[in-house]
């Protein structure tokens, strides 16, 4: 029979035992840390739809950026209406602000959860992905700002992550960056012949972009171009400086005039946390302000200034993954015992939701369920066989210590024994 | 400028303060505890992606279900493949273990995130909506069916869950399946003219399934139909005693002859929990055996028992939801010195991650932010000024226990104080 199989470039993630690089384990874990941060931090959790009208990222994310010139995952329903596999997170926030009517107020908000481009899939590129971020909305530029950097030295604190640069920069007010683009097009426009396609086009819709162009003749040709920390108002690079020295002790944090990320909606400070550890697509977290983009949408004008964290990307860069509670392995001797036994070991979950009690549900000899005992890493036993449930006992064998002897406990003595354990 | 909005039957969910209802906090509520049940219960964590070739629903749910039939939410992608958002979980990770060949092991896995129909959206029915699952691999008919009922008791105890009552029943074996349907189709067939069509259909395609029909007419010739309690195995009938009989004291228990659930691939035991306060779609999950999935996809013979619990149900019966950890109101009273004062709080959470510490980042007076704090149910607030600032103080302010009084720490007696709390 013809097998099916799962789509392109979407991964399984399978907790435990199944991958030896240990993706999976390592990618719950990440998320699980991520979450006590987030509340660590006051934020609250939002959860926006996966699907949105395609109409939201065409005028959120903009023309010249690549989610939408060609990741774009969309789609015609059965209604003929186009649909979009949101490609990230921050547009359906502000939508959904906007349509609840609390564009006028403040939130610290949070999301996770997978997002969708429809590309080529290549290595550790795939079509469906996992993103967490952070949106701070309703604070003008000052602390908004430090509490984001905070957090990111809070992420790589957590995660232990090792060898991270977070490179900050800021577009300026709308004068500076008119200006400065003014400048950037009067530079390049002469040397427009010695443009790709692409950032023609970005010269054209969103110069500041062009400074993102991989292209190496692109980047040769900005060498001599004018930079746009010459057009910065004195407050813009204070700030700079100044979250510079707040976090110096905590991160290394470096100012990098050229930093304008991939989306055309950031309106000031922008940032990315970048690890050499990563290869050629070294960022895993990024962001900025984008004070417009609520206006921009149909919304009241809210300030507002968020992340974006790639979780395969975050995750492959941290060495531990959970250590598993205090597992204990529950052996059953003889089938014909098994449903008066497994009652016990109901009553014993029940008793201390805290535990991880793993009731072993095969056929099998002693010797082969505590081989799997040992696999497992569990750090005790409880065996219980005829003579046992006959005398309400219970056998408990310690397995991480080899030193321990085993002991007999009657059925109160285990429930104190599974109180204590945390 | 016209407003995007979010798309049919697509809900946001905004955890605290924005909705009266509360029901984003008590569905993030029943997925923390639901985690931590799974974890108890030693699961492992699968995650499957959110699309799946057409083909996949149509082999296993079957076709004589409201799933395949006229729910699917299906869509052409840009190469014109027939893509599924997927309906339910079982499917996806049935080919998740052939595809990875662990279909020859066994395997404790749950699962939890969105799913998809493609329908008119009524009350109480999105078109994307939560589902957590269960699926246990590998281990034939007997501990594992008590695993299944263990896990659902844990679930009503932790959520505290009234008025519960959880049907149980048995499909038999193929015998006595094949027998009792050849009998409900003699005793149907002389009436069929009184079956609607979908009836009908149902009759033709999986006989079992009519016994699952909302018409009241097809209820009422039910009524004097053979009753599959005569046509079960001994031993099927015993394992519903005796799952009855082992639970009886954590749960409501009630075997139901008539139960056979609304997907076609069920082989033995089948169970659903009820709560009369959901109304007339009264089940809140369900699950079964179902053997033969895994041949049926292409894999080997796989013994598999399941259930999936539907989180938006779930979490409209709980009363409660998360009580928020100790919450500490972080003041700045000028904003001359607040990045100075901004770096003591960022110091005071890499202290102690446990806590969650809200730094107020609006200008305001005094008493605007100890409103804000009081209203956001803080225990603590902790206002620095300028003066504070210049003696390295804290002035700490208790606000649930009005007796209290406030105090001034310096930093190290802050330190200590924000350690101790949990």
């Amino acid at each position: 029979m013809k097998k099916i199989h799962s789509l392109t470039g979407m991964m399984d993630l399978i907790g435990h035992k199944t991958d030896k690089t240990e993706i999976a384990d390592k990618i719950f874990f990440t998320e699980k840390i991520l979450r006590n941060i987030f509340q660590n931090y006051s934020l609250s959790e939002i959860r926006t739809p996966a699907l949105e009208d395609e109409g939201l990222f065409k005028r959120s994310v903009g023309d010249s950026s690549d989610i939408v010139n060609k990741e774009l995952y969309s789609f015609l329903d059965k209604n003929d209406k186009s649909i979009v596999l949101r490609p990230e997170g921050t547009a359906s926030v502000i939508r959904s602000m906007i349509e609840k009517k609390i564009d006028n107020d403040t939130h610290k908000l949070w999301y996770l959860g997978p997002m969708w481009r429809y590309e080529r899939p290549q290595k550790g590129r795939f079509r469906q992905f996992y993103q967490a971020g952070v949106e701070i909305l309703g604070y003008e530029e000052g602390l908004a700002e430090l509490e984001i950097m905070s957090l990111i030295c809070a992420i790589n604190k957590e995660l232990d992550i090792k060898n991270s640069v977070i490179k900050i920069n800021h577009l300026g007010n709308k004068d500076c960056k008119k200006n400065y683009c003014k400048e950037l097009i009067n530079y390049l426009k002469p040397m427009s012949a010695n443009l790709d396609k692409k950032d023609l086009d970005r010269l054209n819709n969103n110069p500041l972009r062009i400074l993102d162009s991989k292209n190496p003749e692109t980047q040769n040709i900005l060498k001599d171009a004018p930079v746009i920390a010459d057009y910065l108002p004195k407050e813009s690079k204070d700030l700079l400086d100044l979250i510079k020295e707040t976090f110096s002790n905590d991160c290394n944090i470096k100012i990098d005039y050229k930093l304008v990320r991939g989306l055309d909606y950031y309106t000031g400070f922008v940032f990315e946390a970048i690890s050499e550890e990563l290869g050629a697509q070294d960022a895993y977290l990024g962001g900025g302000r984008y004070d417009d983009l609520c206006s921009q949408l149909g919304g009241k004008r809210l300030p507002a200034i968020g992340m974006a964290i790639g979780i395969e990307r975050l995750a492959s860069l941290i060495n531990a993954h959970e250590i598993n509670k205090t597992l204990i392995s529950f052996i059953i001797l003889s089938s014909k015992i098994e449903q008066k036994t497994y009652k016990i070991a109901h009553n014993l979950r029940l008793l201390n939701s805290k535990i991880n009690l793993d009731i072993q549900l095969s056929d099998g000899s002693l010797k082969s369920k505590l081989r799997r005992a040992n696999k497992d890493n569990a750090s005790y036993a409880l065996i219980i066989g005829e003579e046992e449930l006959k005398s309400n006992t219970v056998i408990v064998k310690p397995l991480l210590d080899k030193n321990s002897e085993q002991s007999t406990m009657n059925l109160n003595e285990l429930d104190d024994f599974i109180k204590s354990l945390t």
